[in-house]
């Protein structure tokens, strides 16, 4: 998962970036970059880690201008490298193009196979590349007309956004996959993954890009183009469920809301009768408090968590064993001695670390341990843009309901039914959400789902040029 | 705030007490330091930073051995520097000696100055330096008589964890005001200024080291004495109301369950019609919680936190102005709009903060906004280990209940009243808390302190050579 | 100016090609990068600054397999960036393709312009990077049968290393600008721009990589082809002149005794009666001795090198005025004082170093200064592989012998001849080198130098895109 | 060994004291550090590495003032650590102090036991450190009193340049072992190990502090006293043979001048017919062109050093062996093949360096390989500040000259003799030289060094709190 800003108009355009990246860390902590552009040049600076150790002051000085586009990118499966940093920045015919992409090109290997095949080359291992191969090899003049010839050949999720020397451009693909949003700071113009980077800049939150949309600034100010025909919609119920911070406005939804509400429907359809509603956190905690509320039961936040395990952590190896959870969260024994808990949690991927923390919760003295999970079984594969594993290690694709209650040890087991999941839908109705990790059903068709399945890798075709090239 | 372990009998004893000092890392950021030892040698690394960044699988080879002792650092006011990083190591007559020092020795300046008039040097503007030059000025032989000797010379509050070659020794003062913990992993014994240290690496916990106790830890096994008269207990309410973890045991009670008891009385205290409880995360939430549970207004986590706060921040200081509280906390809107909130927070200390929160609540389209306090007016500083500002900095020295309200421009505030502090103590006669930072009844009497508040320099005193050598 | 290396069958092939990169340092200081092959991936980790900072131990390891590239790169004019760093790898349609480039392609803004035309994006503002477009766009199936296609549209200077996951490939452009060499290790096989490379891995030297020659060497062995029409040679002379180390054996001549013939020669042509002969460390020394020894006058190292200057350093700004070349230098003064002196360097580029030399010798108490130069006026910039400045730069591009000398304030200043430069030469008749730097005589005629120089813009035009991107 | 540097009245004085400390790294380059004086505080920086990664523009920012003293140091037996950073600095009773020592104070461990015996506490495993502690002892008013009374006591090697944050005092033991030199730059005063330092920041060179001499410089001038009875001078001869840089002017004599002088007597005592020349570079130039000229046989520099070796570098550990002195030095294999070398070492310690360095001239090709020593033989070791090992461990302490012949393979090597070492002091009868590194006649009589001698641990002896306590 990725996170993305561009800022036009603003003397500062950079250091904004760099607050709106702050605010998005939570959609990738691997890498981060800015681009920034003065009128003529574009200036770049991106590295691994987090955005406040690689954004120190002395950088930010030298990315000078009144326009810049951010990244932060997630640690995607086992290609973790400096040449994969985005904003993704190239010269072609007509200057300099810099790109930051949020979501997953699904027919990227077979346009990169065609591109090599005619005598292309690549440098990075990411899908985004073989989209600035796309735009480049267009004959249309202007960059607004590429992109119109461009988008229809790519599937797949991609919020994007472009900067040149002198215009930033923001698209979001037909289906709307991952959330885009415009904001107004002064005389600037802001786009952001979520508003929560409007939030911390304070940027007005104006609308949505809108699924399909191509949104121009520059000069002459904004101008929106929908140049494709109207699609039925696939926003990702995942940025619900987990992705996206509560405080944030997706898919003009409040997050914290939604998920509340997964917690109370949860509740309604499957009660039990317990002492306290704990959330796993931080994932679980509106959830949690939806359910304390609907149930009566009260809510204790009594797993802690350590704030600082978003840095390293050197883990000793020899004779101590390994610490896995229990360097995250820690529970408040004497909260849950001889007391039965209902432990609240987003979903449930592999199993093991579920069976981890009932194990830390019952070591703790809970008599018993209740997991209600806010949302359905997630038994399919993301291949857009989410870094769930292969269908082999999601333990809902071939594990019954009662074998993974046994599997993680809990007293009992239950997750929101799909009906339940789209309980705020029915004020919106003609709205989609793509929910193919619960239920299989991918927007696009069966036809290339079918094979990336098979291969069991169908992210992992996106980037088969990843065997051939490594970063260290 | 400092955080200190020792670990006895560990084959990987410098990568236990690294652990401990991560679940630690709450008492202390600014710096963090390992001393271990071999039996022959004592081996030490220390650096500014956090925990986990300092010490690398590196760094931990070279901690060899089956002993080792470390401490966390806060930034205390103005002196920020690599000398004063613990644990403190020399040499005297009797060999190797290491120290870590959590609390502070309010009497530290006037052993100071009489060293010096002696011609004695010193070479950092710690406190915890004279106990050093105490024990190795005293004649007797042994470590433990020489502690018998010094340790009644010492004023204030000492949580201390010695090294030798051979030995590891713990001390608590005989007030008791910072707390420190015994347990056991194993066949090696742990000490920690807090039980969540033992939790994370699986030790048990045993006991408290007792006010006045000296616990010696050698290769014949664990001795203790208390060569002491008995002394009036001055329990640190401030690790309660905000200071040590919630899942921690700290003096034989847990922590979250006070904390909610404080939210649980606030309530009762002082009731208000609202839509909503609202903790300022993350000291606020158990308070809240309790709050919420016995008012029956809705619990919400409708601020959120920027998990990746803990990081050096680097904010941009030109056009964009200060972003202050923002950067890391965010209301949820959508909950708040229309809405009455209750906000619970531990503690005011200068009041800005306080402002801040509260305009940010209204800016999210709170129609009140009620504050309430799990903790009475913070109105003397501390001269036991905690950083508080000088008298004149705390709002409520100066400023009435309704003043502070107008500054802070919440619709009501109000503080746990003194009595309602101390709700849980009824079941445990005879224990008494140092509670002066409300009362200004400092446990050691008239004499030093009116000094110390007199010249506002009371903890200043203690560091006083700290004006003439400073690391930059 | 840049170095490079190629190890093929050693189980440390990566370790070996740090090592030769460590003896190529001087060749370029400003990133190295090594990319090593386990027959399956190409691994790659390059940065900027010192070979010996960059690959540590832990670095190295990361770095597996038995055949490795490496390279070394000087500062350019203004584009010193991270995405410059070489070896540069790609992914194309027959797989990985990683090469190391020593030279400049002078006709790599015609080309690139070519494919940004028919769609093709640059992500470098290198040369190299036009050799690999044109290398996957060719229909040709084999690497080897690509080159031969691709390297007769190369205009220019290339001396190149391939590394793909199964074999190396070296080359060297049939003009022989740069050098490169062929050597062998047990059963490793290294190629490398000097004979140091190989000595200090304890390499035999083979023989050169001749002009022309396209060596592969994978698991067959090796492989030599010279697929061009035979070709006037054009070794670049200033190999000898500065750039090359004097232990190595470049264009089959030892460099230390070229240079001393320069001096000996410089010392016939232009005698002067002097005290002593002094070199400017450390390029000067063997034409000062060569010099000294065919004038009797006494050598003396009477300026003395810091031998720490290597490194980066912070000058003062404020009131300290610039120290320059004390810096680096520093006059024996007691040696110079009332003494009339001789002193060697190798060439004058813009003359304000030389005048600040000669000043520092004459404030040293020095009654004359001679300077003698072992190469003739560099009146005319570099546009194969040396980081001359423009022409207009060049002092003797415009000034008159008696106008340098004057500029430089010295007694006297003569240059060594033409003809002289060429003392060795008559060993070896048939053999052609470059000297345009002296005679603007370019090897490959008039028609594209006429509109560099035209532009002031030669080397500038082959990285024309660098206008538009820029790391920071 | 160890460089030192003092700034009087300049407005950036830690600048200065950096470049200072630039032009001195030859004299230590494991860690460096500067404190200067505002006149208030003592404002410290050090670290462990070289002065130019060290001092960067922001730490010279954090050293503000008009004042400062700096150090470099170099690594000694065992003990490299951070604690042992200097300058040293301190409060005691009178302020704050800080001080920077080339030297060795041979009685250190025994003022260290006594300090120790009465309860001082050690942080350091400096001999230093004893020096602060005897003055901070004493009950004299003043700095200048206080050394009065306590420089008598210690015995040994100290140029001291001391720092309070009113003035700076600079101090020459009374046998003058190492250098210490005053200077003057517009109206600041500057004392510095050796010229070259005030050659740099062009500061004139005014005079030696003179052996047994007191400079104190504040606000009232410079005061010289020189309260101690005249002494038999004892300067390090080691200075001249190796350790100066040859540009200085150590002990009122130009350091070229005397190592040319040196090779000129070895070539009158130990001629021997050869082709060539060749200094082991850099150490031996001057005195290979002294012999060159006395024995008229060509002088080459058919040594090539890398110029980056200052550098950490990581050497290979598995299959590839040790490269050892390759990876300083590279023969010119032309110049050498099938000639009679004679090369020109300023010593021999262990004898395993040159028996490497003969053996790879060997290689190269040499027929013939005589080795000319330009000092005797290194017999004993010292205990006045140079880092010599063990007796056992010098060559010459136990083998005869036919024996070390073998052992480093030479045709022929000699040493010069004593009286030749001494061919510069007819001019100034009166002045005596510390050789008893060549000798076993150490200056300060028999007493201790016999002791010394007996454990073979003088040096270790000043230390010997160092098993106590190690940084790592």
């Amino acid at each position: 998962m990725c996170g993305i800003v561009g800022i036009y108009n603003h003397p500062e355009a950079s250091k904004l970036a760099y607050l709106a990246l702050y605010a998005l860390q939570h959609r990738g902590q691997e890498s981060a970059g800015i681009v920034s552009s003065t009128g003529g040049d574009l200036k770049a600076y991106g590295a691994m880690g987090h955005v406040a150790d690689i954004f120190t002051a002395d950088v930010l000085e030298k990315l000078p201008g009144t326009m810049a586009i951010g990244h932060v990118r997630y640690s995607t499966t086992g290609e973790s490298a400096q040449k994969n940093i985005q904003p993704f920045t190239i010269a072609y015919s007509r200057g300099g193009l810099s790109v930051a992409h949020n979501g997953n090109i699904v027919n990227a290997a077979e346009i990169r196979d065609e591109f090599e095949a005619h005598g292309a080359i690549f440098q990075s291992t990411m899908d985004t590349e073989v989209i600035l191969h796309l735009l480049a090899s267009t004959k249309k003049n202007d960059l607004i007309d590429r992109l119109i010839e461009v988008l229809p050949q790519l599937k797949g999720a991609y919020s994007l956004v472009f900067l040149t020397e002198t215009r930033l451009i923001a698209v979001r693909d037909p289906f709307g996959f991952r959330p885009l949003v415009l904001g107004k700071k002064d005389d600037a113009l802001v786009v952001a993954s979520e508003t929560c980077a409007l939030d911390l800049i304070e940027a007005d939150f104006i609308r949505e890009i809108e699924p399909g949309e191509i949104v121009q600034i520059d000069k002459k100010g904004l101008k929106s183009i929908k140049p494709f025909p109207p699609q039925k919609r696939a926003h990702c119920i995942f940025e619900y469920v987990y992705f996206a911070r509560p405080d944030s406005i997706v898919f003009d939804r409040n997050v914290y809301e939604i998920r509340k509400g997964f917690g109370r429907e949860l509740a309604l359809e499957n009660p039990v009768k317990a002492d306290m509603v704990v959330p796993i956190p931080d994932s679980g905690v509106p959830a949690a408090i939806g359910y304390a509320e609907e149930s009566k039961i009260p809510f204790q936040m009594a797993l802690v968590r350590n704030h600082y395990v978003g840095r390293t952590f050197i883990e000793p190896e020899d004779s101590i064993r390994h610490f896995g959870v229990k360097v995250k969260l820690n529970p408040v024994k004497q909260m849950m001695e001889g007391k039965k808990v209902i432990l609240i949690d987003d979903s449930i991927v592999r199993g093991t670390t579920s069976r981890k923390i009932i194990k830390m919760v019952r070591d703790a003295g809970a008599k018993e341990v209740h997991l209600r999970i806010s949302s359905p079984q997630t038994a399919w594969p993301c291949f857009y843009g989410i870094d769930t594993p292969t269908r082999d290690e999601l333990i809902a694709s071939h594990k019954s309901l009662e074998e993974i209650r046994q599997f993680i040890n809990a007293d009992s087991l239950s997750y929101l039914s799909r009906p339940s999941l789209y309980w705020f839908e029915k004020q919106k109705p003609g709205e989609w959400f793509c929910d193919a990790c619960f239920t299989g059903n991918y927007p696009e068709g069966a036809q290339w789902v079918q094979r990336a399945l098979k291969t069991d890798d169908a992210r992992g075709a996106a980037t088969r040029g990843s065997r051939r090239i490594r970063a260290v």
